[in-house]
């Protein structure tokens, strides 16, 4: 299999002709283009800042033609690394190819070039009435191209599906160049192999989106907010269950556990007196008396199930977001008070969470770390962010990292449930999938990317001669 | 690439001392898997009646050593012939292997054999609570293995999706008899290409799925249903945008046009007396409240535009069954009335149908055939019956569904919304994929099944030289 090359000064200077202005190699552009939110970096060795198809299409041909790598990026709010450039490869930037093309009201459809923020394209469709469901926190920043390329996530996704479950169709240019059109415009359709959901989640290793057709819902008329604080998490997640086994379908259920919950404690209405409680947000959304009376039912259960404090039920936006507050500042608040991170992003069944967090404090203990938790209660991912004081304590960080891969797939979980593999955790690959599973993969990988160029290095373990020295 | 060859009498007693007395060859055996409901036929030459996922493995790892083809089936009520039997080939048939291995109220979750019945399911779901919501027609008869191999839809995919949005994993045996796991057990899972999803919807082609884990929502506590009469179709499916364009998002959205809704006029409580009338039909779920609200709404949406009849909202089961029988006798009432009759699958963007449907007079001039038309108006997809009443007539009904699928691809459709390409619309690929699409797609079964025995001949056009003469 060809590997591709660093790009060599000839080969810059022909991609200076083919793409003239579009082209960028000054030391701004490529530094821009180096990192992601993984904590990850890499410069590529030039940025195409696309403007059409044609232009991606081109860039593959000659990637093919003379050898080097290219990997496509959005807004680079990826947690895993998948949109860093291969050393001496060259960063395909889509952020401006950046229009709505149609929000049609009629069939309740959107059609969107890549590089569209998530939050304009969920703002357009309010605008008409419409609702593109899929909430990654990072919506104001990240791309829609992005989100389909990792099958971005959410904490409506518990009611809601992921990005995937919007996407009817989908127009690429496949790692030779040639373009594809993958899916329909319609609101069905099986008619032969779905490649629009194997480019979904393929994190711009099997193609590069050029085009979206998005399915979009009636927006909902109403939502209605609460949050509850219990004893110890076991008991929250009794109450998620418990909400659930009553015939609610939340559009969110968040939850914090009790370090994280300590770390925000100061936004919220009550001081969190027991040591070890723990949080639990539930949004229910639908027409104004229905979220009313749904959040009133979900009020009463979790203080049947034995909840110390509710923040009340809040339908107005304003007051809404001042709860989602106390979610969003979790982040922010961990990066701030520890040197070393990592963001784990496991996913456990619903039923298993409790058991799964009941198992971290013996990873606590054998490495080191201290562990945060919180993350979508409703669908079983867990946000584990890994932490220590000190940088010179990240190889303990990321062996603790490693043992709770293996606690979630214990517990029939996956090592990811909304971030990728990326390069961050492509070496706990077989961790979860079969040799077979994998020849499988790197088949479908050599089939669709016969010159090896398109974001090399990514997904698989690098045990194997994929890569460019 | 070799071809399958038609079993040999030392090949048969071969797989008689492998399988014992789950090969079956007797006339009867054979002739109950010799069809579907697409009205083609091909007899196999043996049916290995699976008990485990083992057998299954072997029967491909003797398939691959002895050139024979394989093709897995369900109950056989598929509309596209997709598990009719290579001539000389085996039919390997799945319904043995029909036990709910576990439904799980902590995790939302079902995990299932391939050969369980649909309907078995979701009543299973139900008296714990829970939902299962993809809900084909022949439901109480078809198997969930045969729904994730054709990913099948429903009058419920309008607001819960098809099929594919709850496989969350599956086990499968490869063409080459190998195991592979793919998918996750959990509600969400980015790890690595989405090989379940390659798998659903791929018309038994790629895998034989042996196990599903299924994601289950909380069964909602109420529904209510109303049906209401436009003095055309042009109205009905202003009436459909016009409940969506309000907020409602209904858990049914179908309809009946004129010359269906003639057939079925009897089962209604008035006399329709519009020669253009068409039915629409709505439900909605949720809390017995808000259900009762909302359908209060939809009449008045209806009849603001222009309903002439209302057959008025029902809420309990019973009286909701009578509507709907209203909308299933129609497929029944259709065969009984015509000596020929091909039943076509497509879907057009919702905001379409009118326009589609418009067209249809034209195709039935042309060909002198009578068209019915009634379907999903929620996700703009339109089951059409072409018809005629001397089975003489045949090439004029196919050279009129030929019509109906250009129509359709000209509306910025698709050929099939849910039935599956199979044996009946693997001719007309072409019209709907590009060569570059269906180049990759060959090369994907290629790929997962080197040895050409799974299934062959099905969803490719047949001009290539892939099936036994």
């Amino acid at each position: 299999m060809p590997m591709p090359r660093p790009l060599d000064a000839p080969t810059i200077a022909l991609l200076g002709r083919a793409f003239g202005p579009d082209l960028l190699y000054d030391e701004a552009a490529l530094s821009a283009r180096s990192s992601d939110e993984s904590g990850l970096a890499q410069a590529p060795a030039a940025v195409l800042l696309a403007r059409t198809e044609a232009q991606v299409s081109r860039l593959l041909e000659l990637a093919n033609a003379h050898g080097f790598a290219v990997t496509p990026r959005g807004a680079g709010t990826g947690l895993a690394g998948g949109c860093l450039a291969s050393p001496g490869g060259v960063v395909l930037d889509l952020t401006a190819m950046n229009r709505i093309l149609n929000i049609d009201s009629r069939s309740l459809t959107a059609t969107v070039q890549p590089g569209v923020l998530t939050g304009d394209l969920r703002s357009a469709a309010r605008a008409k009435g419409l609702f593109y469901p899929p909430d990654p926190a990072s919506l104001g920043t990240c791309t829609i191209g992005g989100n389909a390329a990792t099958n971005a996530g959410g904490p409506a996704c518990v009611k809601y599906g992921t990005t995937r479950d919007y996407v009817l169709g989908l127009s690429a240019v496949l790692p030779t160049g040639e373009l594809i059109r993958a899916g329909v415009n319609t609101r069905k359709g099986v008619v032969g192999y779905d490649l629009a959901r194997l480019l979904v989640g393929s994190e711009g290793t099997l193609g590069v989106i050029t085009e979206l057709t998005l399915k979009l819902l009636p927006h909902p008329r109403a939502a209605a907010c609460v949050a509850a604080v219990f004893a110890d998490l076991g008991a929250a997640m009794r109450a998620v269950i418990g909400i659930m086994a009553r015939g609610h379908l939340p559009s969110a259920m968040e939850f914090l556990d009790a370090r994280c919950l300590k770390l925000v404690g100061d936004l919220l209405p009550f001081r969190v007196t027991g040591g070890d409680s723990a949080l639990v947000l539930v949004e229910t959304d639908g027409d104004a008396e229905q979220t009313a009376r749904e959040v009133a039912d979900v009020e009463g259960i979790c203080r049947e199930l034995g909840a110390t404090d509710l923040i009340p039920a809040a339908t107005e936006e304003h007051s809404r977001e001042a709860i989602w507050s106390v979610r969003r500042s979790v982040s922010t608040r961990i990066h701030e008070a520890c040197a070393v991170y990592i963001p784990e992003d496991i996913a456990v069944p619903i039923g298993r969470i409790a058991d799964m967090v009941a198992a971290l404090p013996q990873v606590e203990r054998r490495h080191g770390v201290t562990i945060y938790a919180f993350g979508h209660a409703g669908d079983g991912n867990i946000h584990l962010n890994l932490t220590a004081p000190d940088a010179a304590l990240r190889p303990q960080v990321e062996a603790a990292a490693e043992d709770c891969v293996r606690l979630a797939l214990g517990f029939g979980g996956t090592m990811s449930g909304e971030h990728g593999v990326g390069l961050a955790k492509r070496g706990l690959l077989p961790l979860e999938l079969s040799p077979v599973s994998l020849r499988l993969q790197r088949g479908l990988k050599a089939l669709l990317d016969p010159g090896h160029v398109l974001n090399p290095g990514k997904i698989f373990p690098p045990d194997e001669p994929e890569e460019h020295p």
